[in-house]
Formats: C-alpha cells, sequence, structure tokens
C-alpha cells in the first residue's frame, strides 16, 4: 500500500573505495579525510547528488566500515545526507542501531562538511565517538546551501555527549570541491 | 560491497490505514491526530518499534500521503524515527524529495511526540507547511528517551521557515501511550 525508500550507493563508489583501501586501512586521518572530500567530487562528476561525501571507520583500527555521499536528488530522499548514508549503511553491516555496539567499539565519522542540523541531531543516536569535519557550515553556506538551525554550543552538545568534534581539517580541499559545484552549476537545495 | 538500507513499514500498519480511511480523507485534525497516536500504539503491541507513530498529509485535501512508525530496533537503523519513515515514503510516493513541490503542495506532518533534535532538523529539507504534535519532548524524556539538543527557539526557527507548529494535540492520549510503553518495559535506546 505504501513504497519503501531503499538507500544505495552507486557503484562507482565501491570502485573508489576500492582503490583508496587496496594497500589496506588508512592510518593517517588526513588520509582518511582525503578520501571523503573525493567521495564528494566524484559524487559531482558522476551526477548521483550534492558534493558531499563522508566515511564511518573503526576509531582504533581504522578499518572503513561505511563510505556515504550525497543523494538526495537521486533517491528523492531529502534525509540522504552524506553522513546519514555512512551511518546508515554501517549500521546495516553491524546489524546494529548502535555502532558503539554497547559500547565495545569506537566508530569515527569523517565529513567534507560540518553537519547540518539533521545530521547534527542524527550523530549522537549512531552510537558514535568521534566527528572530524573539513569545510564548515559557512563554507557550505556561501555556494548557497541551507545548513538548518543548530544549537549555537553544537560542537559542546556533542563533546557533552562523549563525542569529541575536530575541524577544519583539509578544509582548503573541502571548499575548493564546493566551488568546483557551484561553478558548473549544481543544483542548490 | 557495501549494503543497502531499506525502510519499510510491517504489513499491519496497511491493514490499521485501510480501516483508518475506509470512510474516505480524515477532515479533523484530532481524527488524524488520533491515527499517528494509534499507529504508536499499534507499534508497541506488535513489537517492531519504539511507541511513536507520524503521518503525511495533504493539508488541503486531508489525503494521506504516508504514514510512519518508529523501527529503529527492528531496521537497525537509528534515523527510522516514525517523522523520517513518514516524510521519506511521502517523498518515494510522490517521486520528490520536496513534498511542498516546488510550492504546488502543502505537507502536514503529525506526529505523535514532538519531534527530537535529528527529525527538527530533518523537517525543513522535506517541504512540509504544518506540523502538529502530541505529546512533549517532556513527556518522552519522563519515560527514558533522550530527544536531543534542538534550539530553544525551534518553534520559532521553523515558523520563519513558513512552518507552522501546532501542539498538545491530544496529548493526554499520546501520553498513556508513552507510559503503557514504559510500564510494559520497552526498550529505551
Amino acid at each position: 500500500m505504501f513504497p519503501s525508500l531503499t538507500l544505495e550507493l552507486p557503484s562507482w563508489v565501491s570502485t573508489q573505495i576500492e582503490a583508496a583501501t587496496a594497500n589496506g586501512p588508512l592510518r593517517n586521518i588526513e588520509e582518511r579525510m582525503l578520501l571523503a572530500i573525493e567521495l564528494s567530487a566524484q559524487n559531482i562528476h558522476e551526477g548521483s547528488g550534492g558534493p558531499f561525501g563522508a566515511a564511518i571507520f573503526d576509531a582504533d583500527t581504522h578499518e572503513l566500515i561505511a563510505p556515504g555521499v550525497n543523494l538526495v536528488t537521486s533517491s528523492h530522499a531529502s534525509i540522504a545526507h552524506a553522513e546519514i548514508l555512512a551511518m546508515s549503511l554501517a549500521q546495516q553491516r553491524l546489524a546494529d542501531f548502535d555502532l558503539s555496539q554497547q559500547g565495545k567499539r569506537r566508530v569515527e565519522l569523517v565529513t567534507s562538511g560540518e553537519p547540518c542540523a539533521m545530521c547534527f541531531g542524527a550523530i549522537p543516536w549512531a552510537g558514535l565517538s568521534q566527528l572530524v569535519c573539513a569545510a564548515r557550515a559557512e563554507d557550505v553556506c556561501a555556494i548557497g546551501f541551507d545548513e538548518g538551525d543548530k544549537p549555537l554550543d553544537w560542537v559542546d552538545s556533542l563533546n557533552r555527549r562523549g563525542i569529541s568534534v575536530q575541524r577544519d581539517l583539509c578544509r582548503d580541499r573541502a571548499v575548493a570541491v564546493l566551488q568546483e559545484y557551484s561553478k558548473t552549476s549544481g543544483l542548490i537545495y
């Protein structure tokens, strides 16, 4: 009587991940962030969605659990932000809505842009330990996207919930991707 | 290489919706809210998730576009709140990530409980015109759930974005369902 929603990564994502992780886990946080940013860039070139990429890693082994890209337009789903894809597919992979698996695992979300209001709200429910961001909200807004209304103390809010936040990592590279999207007149929604 | 996420309503939801709408659209807002609350109650009895129900209606014809129930535990998906299900399945049904369809349609979200921080952030992205809530955040927190950190002026924030907010409709009935869930020691997550 009612349709279902399926969120599925385009096949090019697996190809890109295989190449990026061919030599094993990405032990350096800059490498992990550059993977998220390259997903955001490739998402433009492939036409699969907005200029945003993310990935969930085990915070100790640095193994990739699941990547994510923005699929809002191609999936007809306003929730299909890169962070939501990465968190949700990681949960499917672990068959647990709590990525910490009741505190047994520490999990890191690496994202090419600071979370919007929805993704900010989703992060504590997913069982993350760490959030690492490249572009700032103002960089995303500068090309016309709306980040929504987060609490002004959103970083403190996550910290109080036991989630560390690192900002501005590889920010320049992420901003370059956003500006490329803007120049090629990608859809702003 | 990576799993997909499918969010699909349990079959009992269609049965309940067919019965509730057998005589045509629910023209009265209390009727629409009682449907959302009855979904929350039945979700407990069926064991499909937490005590939360929601539905998306056309705000002018009052036709039901899509219902939603909380499926966090059964779907292994922390995003699977009732509001997210209703908004996402309505978008699938209209094949548009913007439920307003570029301003041509006014859409109402009716929910048994005030939105958490994630759902608050998701609402503007979905293209809604109206939000109607039964239980308050404090009612949900009173049985142990966490609503997350919304901006203190969250109602004004939605109003500024052109989304009207009505609170406390059939609040007592929704609170009774929450308390039933609590007494039957439903999982709190």
